[in-house]
């Protein structure tokens, strides 16, 4: 594809469509072309790969600043991909998901739905990649969405593997220059040790919360979170083929019958 | 481990803890020792791997036949199986997410709240196997909870490989003789057709539907969805590495900055 075609991109999100990150990559997108958002009309975060089986689902128009126009579906990500194709009509050269508020890396991964996203993306033959931001703590946006441009202008130049999306983490630094590069990552295994607050409510009720952290990070540089923690731009190449090949043989030695 | 040893088994779903697949599973379980059943106290089909980060999770006892007792949770088939564990103390010998009603295969296990409660087991390095019984019409789960406990016996004697699970799915058969045995299979990677129903609800707004079907069905002997058509029961050992090593190499090569 030619560096000077305008190219159709299309946003999601897991966070919600008012979200700070779609918006900085919305203005960031715009300089290439025409940007489609479909995105969940509220927060998503943890949803996984969900999708929306039992209900109807709606679609609203959306603005904010009069510089951002998008579509508001009372879904999840990966339902806004499925509806923004199939039923909107809208068949992008590139879809971004995010930019996420966190990281998304490691086993985590399987949780979220900034990734999901850009699975149904590829499950549509669509280039994709999801993207996120390595904090929670003033989130400045402007370096990560400089780099789905980047980003973008490559994965069109270069095509992605058949079946393949890109989970890219973005290290939260200040100053472009404070990156050390990129580093291309396998996703950490890294186990989590989680806790489970037990409370009380005002009636009298036990209720759980949901607490916990990775444990035994590993330290190897091709992994996602240790590449982060060097403050690298972390880019894996994920696929959805949960086959665990290795062990296709030894299954076939077992007696079940 | 001795086949006389009485096992302490972990159960849960994505059809709800009121559901006849799980229900059979208990009384097919019983008959190997103890069993826990942690599971939705609704329906949570196609959740995918999702978690409950946002609110408070509620524990209520539920009984059922005076034959049939377990935790029902406000949550998601993984929320279950953490809560279970972490919150509960229950640290069972082995988990069984199922039986759930319809198949579980292909690209769809993606969606998939049974298999999610499987690999939260494997987070956790619970044996643990996901089963589901491949019909929506007249199931009937006997012969399926019959498989389940005879595989558990399998695995608990030869053990699952590091960070695998199990997938099952079991062919819909009236009677036990009617099935060609067992297939350790791949995950099947064939796409869908997707549609969206357009319609106008009764005050005149637009809402959609989601609809789809598989379509270039694969061939092979060794896809699930394929060994369910032949009356086979699909065995696919899967895990939670979505790392695409394949093209790692390749991506090392982009010149990005």
């Amino acid at each position: 594809m030619s560096p000077h075609k305008r190219i159709k991109t299309l946003l999601t999100n897991d966070d919600g469509i008012n979200a700070p990150g779609l918006y900085a990559l919305y203005n960031e997108m715009k300089k290439m072309g025409e940007v489609t958002v479909v995105a969940p009309d509220s927060e998503k975060s943890a949803v996984g790969h969900a999708i929306t089986l039992s209900d109807p689902l709606r679609v609203t128009n959306f603005q904010k600043n009069n510089d951002f126009f998008g579509y508001a579906v009372n879904g999840t990500p990966a339902d806004c991909v499925k509806l923004a194709y199939w039923a909107l009509g809208i068949k992008p050269d590139i879809l971004i998901s995010g930019i996420n508020l966190g990281s998304n890396t490691g086993i985590n991964i399987i949780y979220s739905g900034t990734v999901s996203a850009a699975t149904e993306g590829v499950f549509l033959n669509i280039p994709s990649f999801a993207i996120s931001l390595t904090t929670f703590l003033n989130p400045n946006f402007s370096i990560a969405a400089k780099f789905a441009r980047k980003l973008s202008q490559v994965i069109l130049k270069n095509g992605l593997p058949a079946g393949t999306l890109l989970n890219v983490n973005v290290p939260a630094v200040e100053h472009e220059n404070e990156l050390n590069g990129i580093q291309i990552t396998r996703q950490g295994n890294a186990m989590y040790h989680e806790e489970f607050d037990k409370r009380v409510d005002p009636h009298k009720r036990v209720y759980y919360w949901l607490t916990g952290q990775k444990i035994k990070l590993e330290k190897e540089a091709d992994v996602d979170d240790r590449a982060i923690l060097d403050n690298k731009i972390s880019i894996t190449p994920i696929h959805f083929d949960l086959t665990n090949y290795n062990c296709l043989d030894e299954l076939k030695k077992w007696k079940i019958d």
